[in-house]
């Protein structure tokens, strides 16, 4: 593994200076109380840096609202102040949609943490925003079921943050995103009103669909508050596969055969060997079975599982060797090769990271080019492809010199863009790509979120520096 | 079966004497071409009312434009002519949402027919809003893939209108409904602003999510053109079993335990023996297994179905008898005893139509009582009770006398609002039930709606008159 240029520090640090007036604090402690609302630069700083450590901002102040009547006056304070906002979850996004980089007010949804019973007719379970995914994933499992969103964040990152970023995660090639499981919302639109919907149903036709419009949208529209989420039968069985390909032609090829095949691929990871290396050295695994490229792939269901992955390897090209899990802690040591990515790579220095997606036709030749095209740019520069291949997903990360990192980012997002792909698959739009949104979006695109952006939100006072550009 | 009341005609006929001036008529002929603008009535008439007879209205003229810049031209002399425009795909909606009851100018996209060749490395195909469920059915099963959006009306309903009441069908429980499927569309704003957005890029979190706003939208924000759509594996089995049960209860009981068991359900259908009787009846079908109440449940994978339902019918109680289907040919006849319902029933007279949604804990309540509820109003009512167990989406259907039907409509959307249902589940609000809207969406969800549909169409050029209720 080639080690990362020194400086690989091109960080967004941002400190605004904006304090709030004493009478503006004292309404906002009366409404939520005084232990929750953080003034304190040591409560302050954390909340106000993401967790790649790329932007680094300064929060005027942090609320903790316990209700969704407080947080609708804490919107209504923000309307008559003129104050900007914004949402904080567990502070794991990745694009800066989080992070106070204009001196705005962060709304915490740590208090929002109720978790009702599950509801087994339905297959469904209500909870505030600020539950984590991992408590939702043990809560739908002690009743017997199952919340199909996962992803390496799952202890910290929350429901709320799910739906802002329409969260995809290791399952969604047979479960789909947060969209797919969000049956309901309760949440507080910019202009105050308090919207409740938390019946919970799946097949309801009756108007536009809030729960599908607030996935996704990043904060700007609304505080998400409770959420009613889509649960599903845990399989009998689970089989868990590293296999190893000679080229990541073959484990591209053989991805799209598979899913065009199963019905019970629940994911479906590639991997290249040095992201594979670079994860061992810095997490002192074995490595696997040698290849040039892996895919991780699961399968589940009621029975024959071996069976069925054995079909599916045999009627494959260029496979080398395949590992097998079938127990739940193997199954654990065989994903941490797919997850322990982004960390491994962050230990290097943080990356530049690209969140895309690509037609299925377009994968392999921008997988084969990709790489050289970066180190054209930047001789110095190191590029790690990773992610999800059954939704045409990948992750590139490029550690790069600091003075080149525009132009990388120019670079990759046009190439993404010239085939027909998306500059961002799941993380969203964020600080980070929104001088980019033009390379996926349309002027009359970005015209129509502008202005239902303004029907919800007349006053801007939620994330306003967040995903569509200024006008 | 006993004999519906005879006065089953409560129709809105409206013939609202609208002409458009000879100018108007050349500029529409000057977009589509002269053959494409009807005035006959003899052509208007059966595209002013609707499937079930039950809405009568009269068009000004109807356009058929070939492409969607054309599409775009029609917006524009509606706003420039200050006309109303409503969209028209199959004719098969249920609610009036596409029946011209106040004049309005049709707009068909019987000539938005175009089929581009399955992606199969993507996994998705794209085609015009006026392509048919069963040509896109057909082309994706001859690429060896499947399109798993499915109802009875497959033949001559189109994906547009799919889109527009964001259609679910009988495999919702497995795949969910059109805005699952749907991962791009053309449309045209009722700014006149054209959308094109056929990447057909699954993950894609760069913005808000037009497809998914326009599922369910009723034409009222856009003239969808184009689709791309999601296709699935086929799996390589499908078993179909009609069960009896000795109650409904019992059916309703088992139903709720399968989808929380099984992963492989991809059809649960409930029906009534009355029902099954009137089908048996109207169409000289064969009577199948005695029962009080059936459930159609279709499993589908790569092996052993058989093991599998005989599994979950042994643990089930309740159970009176049971027919497999393995074949294509049992699978279709099974089938009828489920499809042909709405066809039998409308046969006896045009009913009431309820399309319902209730959560799990209050199907059994609202079956035991609806019946004797509505029987209460107008004591020749006769009440038909069958749907999509699997969803928790019932079709209610009423004969009743002219006089009753307000009250029975009343009554039932009442008792849905009351046990937290939805009184529309998949067929839309159209114009049947914007009176009722109110009984699921709060002033505060009415007004969002209001402020997006402006935001899409500042002149209320499109579907002025459908689903949100007049200010």
């Amino acid at each position: 593994v080639r080690a990362p240029p020194s400086n690989v520090a091109w960080r967004t640090v941002s400190d605004p200076g904006r304090r709030l007036p004493a009478d503006a604090l004292d309404e906002l402690r009366a409404i939520v109380g005084d232990d929750h609302v953080l003034v304190d630069a040591e409560r302050l700083v954390p909340m106000s840096t993401d967790w790649t450590g790329r932007f680094v901002g300064r929060a005027a102040a942090a609320v903790r609202p316990a209700s969704t009547g407080e947080v609708a006056a804490v919107v209504g304070w923000a309307r008559r102040r003129g104050a900007a906002l914004m949402t904080q979850g567990g502070n794991t996004g990745l694009v800066g949609g989080a992070t106070p980089l204009h001196g705005e007010v962060l709304v915490s949804t740590s208090r929002l943490n109720s978790v009702t019973v599950v509801d087994m007719a339905s297959m469904q379970v209500t909870v505030g925003a600020g539950v984590t995914i991992e408590a939702v994933q043990q809560h739908a499992e002690r009743a017997g079921l199952r919340y199909p969103i996962d992803f390496a964040a799952r202890a910290t990152a929350t429901v709320g943050g799910s739906i802002a970023t329409n969260a995809g995660g290791v399952n969604f090639v047979r479960f789909g995103g947060t969209r797919e499981q969000l049956l309901g919302v309760e949440a507080v639109l910019g202009t105050g009103e308090v919207i409740n919907d938390l019946r919970g149903l799946r097949k309801d036709n009756t108007g536009f669909h809030l729960a599908s419009l607030l996935c996704g949208s990043e904060g700007t529209l609304a505080v998400v508050t409770g959420a009613t989420l889509r649960l599903v039968p845990r399989p009998a069985a689970v089989l868990t596969a590293l296999v190893g390909f000679d080229s990541a032609h073959s484990a591209i090829a053989a991805g799209h055969l598979w899913v065009a095949r199963s019905t019970r691929i629940e994911a479906l990871e590639l991997m290249r060997a040095d992201g594979v290396g670079l994860v061992c050295e810095q997490f002192a695994l074995p490595t696997p079975l040698r290849a040039a490229a892996y895919l991780l792939v699961e399968v589940a269901g009621e029975r024959d599982l071996d069976e069925e992955l054995h079909e599916l390897v045999e009627c494959t090209d260029g496979v080398t060797g395949s590992a097998v899990a079938a127990d739940e802690s193997a199954r654990r040591r065989l994903w941490r090769y797919r997850e322990d990515h982004t960390l491994a790579i962050n230990r290097l220095g943080p990356p530049l990271k690209f969140d895309i997606t690509l037609p299925g036709a377009e994968m392999q030749p921008f997988v084969d080019s990709i790489a050289s095209q970066v180190r054209g740019v930047d001789d110095e520069a190191n590029t790690w492809i990773f992610g999800h291949l059954g939704d045409g997903n990948l992750h590139v990360n490029v550690h790069a010199t600091t003075d080149a990192a525009g132009r990388i980012e120019s670079l990759v997002f046009t190439e993404v863009s010239r085939r027909g792909g998306s500059i961002s698959a799941e993380h969203g739009i964020g600080v980070a790509k929104r001088a980019f949104l033009h390379l996926r979006r349309s002027p009359a695109e970005l015209a129509w979120m502008g202005r239902v952006r303004a029907a919800f939100d007349p006053d801007g006072v939620l994330n306003p520096h967040v995903l569509l550009p200024h006008e």
